[in-house]
């Protein structure tokens, strides 16, 4: 191993041992902090001049051959990025990849993680300016963005570096094996372990979470030896722009070859994706976004193992509470959070049509969905929070979609536009919260991804289950919330979370969302319904990226 | 957990701590005696007879509907056993399934592994017996029916029980998340999580190793929760019946559904494989057998995972050696081991053209060729001797392809048809060795299953690692072995190994084959060439074939 390498393990062996103990236990931990005010006042303040130096600029990095340059990012907030990004020529990316291979491969299990763990290092301390970036390209809020797509993506990548380290770590280098023979001399083998990548491994990332759902697969095949090509969503390059800038620095400074980490950008209207999936020399592939081309993937990249994170719908399901306002405000801010552009905010809310029981007396279904459209509007009075929460949408298509949806129920909440103090071109609106009937199971029962729900009158909370338990089977879902005040009925929606496969949210009515998942502790989807084939982060995630290659020769007793 | 399953978790946890640690150092260990001699001598010498009371008769096990009888097994020593056996009906059996899935998963990873263990230890004792039905299914020679068919089989078993403890318990089942806030109080969850199955598993069986390649998948689903189809070959139906009968009762006594393990046998004229296999229940399916069929449920049985073991071509590359004596004698051995029929036979062995260094001076190509040709004749001299190690040949198509592939090269050794002394009728076939020029790619470079070698002249050893890479690459292989003095040469074989993800065995010249693989130690196929896309037994093996479901609610500090 390069003694470099050597040393950078060393300086962050402490972080691992540390993270093992986290996903042992799954208690909370990180060692990237997502208050800002523990971050250099200097690099917060300097964070968006940085920034703005990058904007209508090239944004340079190694590329092997260079076939042509793309970039037309426009932020969410209403101005155009302006940088422009070599695009690789893609054989000799590969060839360069490939030859790249051995080193990484041979260089062995500590020297790949003491890389990715400096590398991650280095990410969380430019998290200030990757924010901005991140904020641009996706429309996050401000301090989403900072969280989101610093610290919390950081933990997701460290977290799967861990997987892998485990993974690796549980196979030894060496082995004697000595096989008693009765009287006669025993058999003994010498044999040697070798951890080889399956190859090269390709992330196709979304547009909302450039950098949260990207470090997942970029650490846990960069860390098991597979070099890595990101391939950017045209609407968010430059946060991976700028984590591969850092990687291929760390890299090359550990002595490899930088292109082990490599950007291939593309534009929406030439995209590269499916010729690069299909490549014969990638053996990986990890994808972000929709059904359509996660399905695709998994059934035409069969050359590669295949890890997705594609659409579903979930659901809340409101059996009875204790109080409702706790309920609408917790309610009200998972709808609003970052309008509803999360893979994990509830579209569908079941609420029995006669009612639900409270410990303040019986609510009709219309009081409940009233009360939680009067949280929403109360939620978002202020203008300033509003946009904060909201932040901007990504895409002109979700801000298209909210008025296409307007007919489909009886509209309870009415979707509006905001405007913002500094950016008074930013797509702002707030959610659009329609009633319908569980038999209009077109209306609500795919993904609308964007600000839009739907509350859903069903016949009686074992009717919301069965609907969920249809629903979730055919469309899968990434969260399930459920409100209850019966233990006997918690017990049953901990029965529907097992047999559709997906994370259950109890009563939640303080400081956590439902849309919330934390590293080391929370697995984020499953992997065992159709919103997803994988889970962030189990060993099902690592184990898969690489083999193991053995020999062994006759060897004599000590 | 039912007491009885916590009974069997009990006996049997020190056995499995004992796995535990062999798998972490991969040193030699077995629970399951391989000698003959350490089997209770009643059981050893009843096992004809036992085996013999089986024979023409009906095989009953626990079947939730029978759509039918199938069974017209016939030895390859030369009669027909005579055995039928229920075919279950496809829905109903499914439906059953499902039915006992939520208690076999509620149950939890002790009570399914203290089951497995039990079906284990319940086998290990019946592996005399065991090996007389493997014997007459798969025409192994007795010692190696035992062996295989039994202790080694149940190895595997084990080993896959193992990991998929391993992988299970890592995860802890409950947890308490506590978040700092500050100067407020903390987040406080309480979280739990449960391994949840995938579904259905069906494994589908090969004909000569019907308990080795069987166990692995079989135990691995059922120890992570999944119910378990064993499809037979329809020529290998009675050691998977024997099998699923012990699970089947060892399942009942702890309070579970013995339909968790059903038997699917079908015929060679109405298979029920490709129907099974495309069943949306299906979630699993391991397979050892064709690459015709393993690839067509790699690409369509989408909605399973799917691990296979197909064809493949092992190699052997001579560079150089000691003695050729000691070599020769080692690949006899090798090339006569059930004629040929095992997946890790070598047959294609890669000879310099110009012949090879020994410490005894330069031998010509010929000179190897025939020194190999004249060990397999010598070791085979003994016809008793030889019927024990050659056994019979499974399948008349075996058999017939050694007269096809008489033309494909100048033979150095003919294959001979040899007579069984108890068994007149048995089909008994000693190796045919050919040699041909590595410009005859057609005739050695795909898989010519049984009792086949080919001896190919290379123009050097650098030749012979190119010629193997590219083969490999594209037609997979699970052994290669390698004969060098050099250190510099073995370097290179090694790394040969890790760039076509192969298993090396390096100057086998003793008490060991390049076809043998030891579970606990040896990764039987790496999952890293067309070969196999899994190992036996790595984490990759059990990881997909559960997830983990949380749930989450506000807790208190302590």
């Amino acid at each position: 191993m390069s003694q470099q390498a050597q040393q950078l393990f060393d300086r962050h062996r402490g972080t691992l041992a540390q993270a093992v103990e986290a996903i042992a236990t799954r208690e909370f931990w990180t060692p990237y902090p997502e208050s800002i005010k523990q971050y250099p006042e200097e690099a917060v303040k300097e964070a968006p001049q940085r920034f703005e130096a990058l904007l209508k600029r090239h944004f340079s990095l190694k590329v092997p051959s260079v076939a042509g340059q793309v970039g037309s990012e426009v932020s969410p907030y209403g101005f155009e990025l302006g940088v422009t990004y070599d695009q690789p020529e893609r054989d000799a990316l590969i060839a360069a990849m490939r030859a790249a291979l051995p080193a990484w491969r041979d260089a062995g299990a500590e020297a790949r993680v003491g890389v990715c763990l400096e590398i991650l290092a280095r990410l969380n301390a430019m998290s200030p300016e990757i924010a901005q970036a991140v904020s641009h390209t996706s429309g996050q809020g401000p301090l989403m963005a900072f969280q989101a797509g610093g610290p919390h993506a950081q933990d997701r990548g460290l977290e799967a570096v861990t997987c892998a380290w485990q993974a690796m770590s549980s196979v030894p280098a060496t082995a004697s094996w000595v096989k008693p023979q009765g009287k006669r001399d025993p058999l003994v083998m010498e044999k040697r372990f070798h951890i080889v990548p399956r190859g090269i491994s390709l992330v196709v990332a979304c547009s909302t979470f450039p950098t949260w759902n990207t470090y997942p697969g970029l650490f846990a095949s960069l860390a098991t030896g597979n070099p890595v090509i990101l391939k950017p969503h045209p609407g968010a390059i430059l946060p991976l722009a700028m984590t591969t800038r850092v990687a291929q620095e760390v890299l090359e400074e550990a002595g490899f070859d930088p292109c082990l980490v490599s950007l291939m950008p593309d534009s929406a209207e030439e995209p590269v994706a499916k010729e690069l999936a299909l490549d014969p020399a990638v053996k990986l592939i990890d994808f972000t976004g929709s059904s359509a081309f996660g399905e695709w993937l998994e059934h035409n990249a069969t050359q590669a193992r295949v890890f997705t994170e594609k659409a579903g719908l979930n659901t809340l399901i409101i059996d009875s509470v204790e109080r409702i306002e706790p309920v609408a405000q917790n309610l009200a801010f998972s709808l609003s959070l970052y309008s509803g552009q999360m893979c994990t905010t509830p579209q569908a809310i079941y609420v029995p049509r006669d009612g639900i029981q409270t410990s303040e007396g019986r609510l009709s279904f219309d009081e409940v969905a009233g009360a939680l459209a009067k949280a929403i509007e109360a939620f978002l009075a202020d203008n300033e929070r509003a946009c904060t929460v909201l932040g901007a949408i990504q895409s002109p298509a979700t801000a298209a979609r909210i008025e296409e949806c307007r007919g489909l129920g009886e509209v309870l909440l009415d979707g509006e536009r905001r405007q913002h103090a500094r950016y008074p071109e930013a797509r702002i609106h707030t959610p659009l919260l329609l009633k319908v009937d569980a038999s209009q199971r077109d209306a609500f029962s795919e993904e609308r991804f964007g600000p839009i729900g739907f509350v859903v009158a069903t016949d009686s909370t074992a009717h919301s289950i069965e609907l969920a338990r249809e629903v979730i089977g055919e469309q899968g879902a990434i969260t399930l919330g459920a409100y209850t005040t019966d233990d006997e009925v918690a017990e049953r929606f901990e029965e529907l979370a097992m047999e559709v496969a997906v994370a259950l949210s109890l009563n939640l009515d303080g400081g956590i969302l439902v849309n919330q998942s934390a590293a080391f502790s929370d697995f984020h989807a499953t992997g065992g319904n159709p919103a997803a084939n994988a889970s962030l982060c189990d060993q099902a995630f690592v184990t898969p990226r690489f083999v193991v290659v053995q020999s062994r020769r006759h060897g004599q007793l000590d």
